[in-house]
C-alpha cells in the first residue's frame, strides 16, 4: 500500500539504531554465486525529510540495509532453527515460514528447522504441543493458503521456560513472527538469552494487520487486508443504495490505529464517514455524528460509514477499562454492534425509517491468502531474516523503511508507537474525499 | 450449481400448467433474422423420472419451452414496459434489468421502458419515489455491479393502487423480479388486472438467493451466493486450524431451505456439521450437537460448523413465533449469535478452552455482482421474459427446469414449496462427506 | 453453466442404455448410516421433450440414476484401485482424483489406491513412469490447484499392455478420467478386460473442456473455462475501445464445438462476431466476414470478434487435412493467428488504419483451479464413480443429464457426438444478441 | 509493489529539482476545512542512502512534497482543464481521470473539464476526434473498468498545433497522463507554452506499466500488472508439471526493463529462468541458456521460463534495428515466439520430446481494472496533480519517492532512465531464488 503518512517524530539517536551481534563472523558464506555482497548503499537514513529547501539534515541516524554477508557467524552444519508465529493470524504468515525454510535450506544448506506450534505455547511443557520438522516439501505450497501452518495463540509465557526449551532442543536461531505484545516478548527472550550468554540469535518479522508497528513503513498482510476490506465497503455501498434510506456500516480492524479503515476508504471513495481510534468524535449533540448523519440521510438518502474496531471507545461506558486479554491487550467493547444499535435507536426516535446493514468482515480478512504484493513482500522479509541470523545479528526486526529492507533493533521498536497523524496528508485526504466535518461539539 | 435434489412430488395436472394469455397474437414478430421459431421441441415434461426400467411414465404434464413467437400480441410501437425489483437484493438483479431493456429495445424496437423505484413502494403515491426512464445507455454497464439500479423494498402494497398506477401510466407490460412473498403479490396484481379486463401483461422472473422457489431447478444468484459462501467457509476453516481448539462457525442464508449451506459445504468439503432448516437437531443431550461437537474437539481439536439462518428455530424460545416482517415473512431470531454463545457457554462449563470464530457474511454475499454462470443465466431469463410478454403471455414466471427455459403459471408456483429433501441424494452426500450423525436424542 | 441447447436426436433404444456388470453384488455396503439407498426415482428418461401439449412420449429410454447400492460387488478389503487422467488438462481434474480417494477411503474403507502417471503412458513399461500411492493426506489440498497431480499425456497405447499392467498390479477398479479419444480407449480396455474375463471394473469420468461429450449435459471444468474466457473477452473489449479503430480478437478453445465461445459471448454480451466450428462462414466476398467487419468499423469504430479454435478450418488451405496428433485428433492450423493476419492485410489493402489486439488465453484457462460450481460438480462425479465401481458396474461413464447424475454406457457415448445446434435456442440467442448476419455469400 | 532496487546514481543538483511556476499565487484556496496546509515536512531528499555509519550525506537535493497550497494561482471560476491519456493502456488510467475530475469539482469548485480523445491525436484537427465534457456523473464508476474512457494512441504530434488547440479552447490546465516518449512530448508542449508566454499549466502523471520512469519509486498499474502476471506464471507452472517433460514459457511486458518479470517471478517463486532486457545471455554454447535448460530437463523433468519482451534482442538478427513505431520506440521482434521455436528446434535436434506451452498474457494484463493498491495510488496521484496545477506549478510530474508523493521536473525525468540494477538486491534475490547461473559463455 502506498503510504503517505509522515510520522512526526523521527529524531532517533545513532545509539538506538545499533544492532546486537552474537559474535565475530568467521565462516564463509557458502553461496558461491553472489560472491560480492558489498552493496554501495549500506544504510538508509531514518528521517529523509527537510523542512525547507536550504536547510540541512539535522539527524543522520540510519538503519542498516539488509543483505547477505560475505562472512557469517554460523557454520551451516550446526544450525538448528526454530520458527514461531504469535498473535492473531494475518495474510502472509505461511509465506514468511516458507521463505525462511527455503532460504535456510537452498541458500545456506541448513536442514534442521523446527516449527513450534500455537505461538509461545509451543515452548511450554504443559501445553504439550508437538514440534514440527519443516522441510522444503512440507512448506512447498503453504503460501497458497491463509492462516499459519504452525498455528498461533495469544498470551504471555515465561521467557525463562522459553529459553530453557530452546537450550534443551539446541535451537540456535529463533525466527519470531509476531507483533506488538509479541515483540515485547521477543525482546524479553533475547535479553534472557543474553543474560545466559547463549549463542542463540533471535530475529523478528513484524506482523500486524493493523500496520501499526513503529519503523515499519508497511507491515505484511496489510495490503491484502485493505484489498479485502474494500470489498466489504463495496457491499455496504451497494446495500445502502438498494434500500430506501439505506445505511451501510462496516467495522474494520484497527485497535489503536485507523490505517486499514483509512486506506480502504481512500481506495474506494464511496465512504461518507471514516471513524478511527486516533480521531475523537461525539455521537450526540448538534455537531455530533448522529445529527450529521441525519442531515446527510435527509439530503442524500443513503450513507456509508466505516469504523475501526478501536474507534469511539469512550462511548462504550459499560466495559471495564482495565480488563485485558490473554496477550495483555485492552479488551474492546464491540463498537460496530454499538453503533448499529445507536443509529437504529436514534432514527427511530426521530421517526425516520432507515435501513441499516451492518458488516463485520474481520475473520474473512485475516484468514485469506496473501495477495501478490504481500507474496513478494513476505518472501523477501523471510530471506532477509535468514541473512541477518546467519550473520549472527540478534534482537532485531526485519523491516521496510522508505522502500528499503533494513534492520531495526527490537528495543527501539518497543519504545515507540505508530499512529495515523491527524495532521498528515493521509487523513487530510480522507477529509478531502469524504467531506466529513469535525463531528465534535467543542 | 449442479443440482441433484430429486423433489418427491411432481404430480401436477395438465390444467395447472396452462399459461394465461392476453389475447390473440395478430402482429408479426418484427425480427427478420430468426423467422422460424418453430422449435421441434415445444414442451418439457415436469417429471422425467421412472421408478424402474420397464415402467411407463404416469404423468405427462409439461411446461411450455420459452422462445420467441412468430406472431406477437403487442404492436411494438404501443409497448410501455415497467420493471420492478422486490425483496432482498441478490446477485444478478441488474443483469435481468439490463437484459429486458436490451431485448425490448434492440430485438423488438420498444423504447418506452420505465423503472419503478424501491420495489412495490414505487407504485404507491405516498412514497413519492421517482420513476426512471430506462435506455440501453442507462443500463449499459450496470451488470458489472451488485444490488439493483432500481432499489428494492420489502412489504405488501395494495394491488388496487398498483394497478391504478399501471393504468394511469399506460404501462402494458410489467416485468416483476421478486421471490416468495413477492410472487404472491404478483399473482394478486395479475388477478386484479384480469378482473378489470385490462390489457396489461405481467411476467415474473423468480428471485431467491435461497434457491427455494418451486419449479425452478435453480434461481439466479444462487450459484454466485454459493461461490462467495465457500470463501466464508474457507476462512472459518483457516481460523479453526490456526488456534488451539479452534471452532469456525458460519451462518449462511437460507430461511426455509438449506440449499446454500448444503451446496457450499459440499463444494468445500472442510465442513464437519451442516445445520439446515429442513433438518431437526437437538442442542443438548447425549446425542445432541454440543456433546457431539465436544467429542470431535477432543479427538480432532478443531471443527467447522455451517448453519443456515432458518435452522434450529425451535431453540430460540424467547422470540415471538407470530411476529412477521414487512413482507409478512416470519421474523427469525439470530441463530448464528445464539449458537456462538451456546457453544461458548457449553465449553466453559466443561472447562475446555475453545476459540470460536463466528462469521456472518450475508450482506457480503447478497451484494456482489453475479458470476459468469449467473451472467449467462440472467441474460437469458430476461430475454425470455420479453418473448413471453410480447406474445401476450401473463401471470407466469420464467423458469429453468431440467436445464430448459420454460413458462410456469404463478398460481402453480404459489401453491407449492421447495425444500431440500432429507432422503434425496444431496443431503445424503452431506452425511457421506461430513460423517455427521443424526444429532437427535430420540 | 445453464444449457439450453436442445439436442435434436435423442431416440435411443432401451438396449443401448444397459450397463455392464462384473457380477452379482454379494457384499453389504459397509456404510451404516445411509442404510436405505432405495431412491424412489431410479431412472431419468433421456428425452423429456414433447412436440405438443397432447402428445404422448414416444420413447421412454432412460439412464439409471447414480447412487450407492445396498449390496456391493467388491469386498472392500480386496479393492485395489487405479486412477488415471488422460488428454489435455482441464479445471477440476484434481478434485475428481481427490473425491475418488476420499470416497474409497472414508466411505468404503478401501486403502489401496494407485495413481498412474502421465495418462496411458503410465501403464506402459517403456516410459518407466512411477506409480503413486494415493492417500487422503496426499490429496488433502490438491483441489486448490489446477492441472493434475498425476500428470497426463495424449496418445494411444495398446489396450493389451494396459490390461497386462492392471492384471500384474492386481488392480480391480480403474477410474478413467478422459474425453473423446480417451473414452474410445477406455471402451477398448473394458472390452479387452471382458475378453479375458477379468474381474476388473472400469468407470470413466468424462473430461472435455469443450463440453462436447454426448449424453453429458455439462462436463466438468466447462463452467470455469467460460468464466475465465469472459475475462479474455472483457480485455479484448477494453482494448478495442481504447484505440482508434480498435479490434479485439479472441481465440477460445473448441475444436469441434463452439460451446465455450458461445457461452462466454452470451455471458458477456460485448461480442460482435462469434465464429464456431459448427458455423460455416466466408471470409471474402460482399457478405463475407471481412466486408461485414469493415462496415461495422466504419459505423461503430470498434469490434470484438470471438473465434473457436476449430472454426473456419476450410480457410487454412496450407495444412495437411489428414495429419493427426498423438491422440489421433486432426491437427488444426492456428485460425487465430490466421484471422489476425487476414484482418490486418485486408484493412491495409483498404487503407484503413485499424488496431488489432489478438488474445489467445487457452493455457491460462485450462490450467486454473476449478470454480465453486465445478468443485461441487467434480466432487459429486467422483463420489458416484466410486459407488458405480463398488457395485461392479463397468464400461460406463458417470454423467449429469437434465440435472441428475446417472450412468451412461461408454459404447453409447462413443457412437454419438455432441454439437451446438444452429437451430437451437442457444445459437439463436447469439444471433439475437450480436446482430451478426449470415456471413455467407451463397 | 515493495521495491528494494537501489538505483546507483542519485547525485542530482539542487537546480535540477526546481519546479516551474506560472506566477504568483494570489487566490485563497477555496477549501475551508483544511485551512492549514503547512506540513512540517516540506521536502524529501532524493538520496537517503549512506555508505557507512559515520559518513555524512553528501547530497541534500530534494523533491518538494505534494500538498494543497494556502494560496493558489488560479481563480477557480476561470479554470478550464483538459485531460489526455497517451501511449499503451495501463491499469488505473480511469482512476486517475476520475480523481482529477472529482478533485477539481468537489474540492476546488472547477466545473469546466474536457477530455481529449485518443491521446495527442485529440488535439490535432485532421483526426477530428470529439472533445468530451467530463463531470462527476460521467466518471462516477469508470474506475471499475480497465482501459481509458478517453482512448489513447501512440505517435508524435506537433507541439505547435497542440498548443494552438489549447489556446483556442482556452484550456489553462493540462493533465497529461503518459510515459516515456509521451513525457518528452509533454516537456515539449510545456516549453512551447512558455515560449508563447501563455498562462497554461501542465502536470504529468507518469504512466508506465513497465515501472521504468526515473524518479518514480513505483508507477501506477505496476502492482496490478505483477499480480496478473503471476497468474500467467502459475498457469505455466501447472502446464509444465502436467505433461511429461513440460516447459512453461511466459513472455511478460518490459521493453527496456525487467521489473514486471522480476517482481512476478519473485512473488511466485516457481520460476527457473528469468530473462530480462538488462541481463545479457547466450542462447547456444556450453553455458548458454539452451544447454542449461536441457540439463535441468534431464534432472528435474520440467521448467518454467519467464522472459521480458525486450530481453534477448541481440538474438533476433532478422529485424531492422533502426525501425521504430509511431511513438518513436524501437520495434522489437517477438522474443517469446522466437524462444518457443528455438527451444522446440533444439530439443528436437537432441531427440528429447519436450512439451512447450507458451503464454503471452500482455493484453490480458494491460486491460484489467486496477487492484486496490493501485486504486489508492491513482486516486492520490490525481488529487496531487490538481493541487499542483491549482498552485500554478507546471512542467512537472507527480511522483512517489521513498513512499512520499512529490513533484519532479519533467526535464530531470527526461534526462535519466531507470533500469533494474544487476548488482542490486532485487536481481540478487532472483539469482538466490531461481539458482539460475550466468548463462554466458564468456
Amino acid at each position: 500500500m502506498i503510504k503517505q503518512t509522515l510520522e512526526s517524530n523521527l529524531n532517533i539517536s545513532t545509539t538506538e539504531t545499533k544492532i546486537d551481534c552474537l559474535g565475530e563472523c568467521k565462516f564463509k558464506n557458502p553461496n558461491k554465486k553472489n560472491s560480492d555482497f558489498n552493496l554501495t548503499q549500506k544504510r538508509i537514513i531514518i528521517n529523509p525529510f527537510l523542512d525547507g529547501e536550504a536547510e540541512s539534515l539535522k539527524n543522520l541516524s540510519s538503519f542498516k540495509i539488509a543483505s547477505p554477508s560475505t562472512k557469517i557467524f554460523f557454520d551451516y552444519g550446526t544450525v538448528r532453527a526454530g520458527i514461531v508465529t504469535c498473535g492473531g493470524i494475518c495474510p502472509g504468515l505461511n509465506n514468511v515460514i516458507r521463505s525462511i525454510v527455503l532460504s535456510l535450506t537452498h541458500y545456506y544448506g541448513c536442514h534442521k528447522i523446527f516449527g513450534f506450534k500455537f505461538g509461545l505455547q509451543g515452548f511450554i511443557k504443559k501445553y504439550n504441543h508437538p514440534i514440527v520438522e519443516l522441510t522444503p516439501e512440507v512448506v512447498s505450497r503453504i503460501h497458497d493458503f491463509g492462516g499459519t501452518l504452525l498455528g498461533t495463540s495469544r498470551g504471555k509465557q515465561q521467557a525463562c521456560e522459553i529459553v530453557d526449551t530452546l537450550h534443551r532442543l539446541k535451537i540456535n536461531q529463533l525466527y519470531f513472527i509476531g507483533g506488538d505484545g509479541s515483540l515485547r516478548a521477543a525482546e524479553g527472550i533475547a535479553e534472557e538469552i543474553k543474560k545466559r550468554k547463549l549463542d542463540i540469535g533471535l530475529t523478528a518479522i513484524p506482523k500486524t494487520i493493523d500496520n501499526d508497528i513503529p519503523f515499519a513503513s508497511e507491515s505484511f498482510g496489510f495490503d491484502t487486508a485493505v484489498e479485502i476490506s474494500t470489498k466489504a465497503i463495496k457491499s455496504a455501498h451497494i446495500e445502502a443504495l438498494a434500500s430506501p434510506y439505506g445505511i451501510g456500516l462496516v467495522k474494520l480492524m484497527g485497535r489503536h490505529s485507523g490505517f486499514i479503515a483509512t486506506s480502504a476508504s481512500l481506495s474506494q471513495r464511496d465512504v461518507n464517514y471514516v471513524l478511527i481510534p486516533e480521531y475523537d468524535f461525539d455521537l450526540d449533540g448538534d455537531k455530533g455524528f448522529l445529527n450529521d448523519l441525519r442531515q446527510r440521510m435527509i439530503n442524500k438518502k443513503h450513507a456509508v460509514v466505516v469504523i475501526a474496531e478501536g474507534a469511539g471507545q469512550k462511548l462504550l461506558k459499560n466495559i471495564d477499562k482495565n480488563s485485558t486479554d490473554a496477550s495483555g491487550n485492552p479488551v474492546f467493547g464491540d463498537i460496530g454492534v454499538f453503533m448499529r444499535d445507536q443509529i437504529s435507536r436514534y432514527f427511530t426516535n426521530h421517526q425516520m425509517n432507515v435501513n441499516i446493514k451492518y458488516i463485520d468482515p474481520s475473520y474473512m480478512i485475516r484468514s485469506v491468502a496473501s495477495n501478490t504484493h504481500d507474496d513478494l513482500f513476505t518472501a523477501t522479509l523471510g530471506q532477509n531474516a535468514v541473512h541477518a541470523l546467519m550473520a549472527g545479528k540478534t534482537n532485531l526486526m526485519i523491516s521496510i523503511w522508505h522502500g528499503v529492507y533494513c534492520y531495526v533493533p527490537l528495543k527501539l521498536v518497543n519504545q515507540r508507537e505508530k499512529r495515523l497523524s491527524l495532521s498528515g496528508r493521509m487523513w487530510l485526504n480522507v477529509l478531502e474525499s469524504t467531506g466529513q466535518p469535525s463531528l465534535r461539539n467543542d
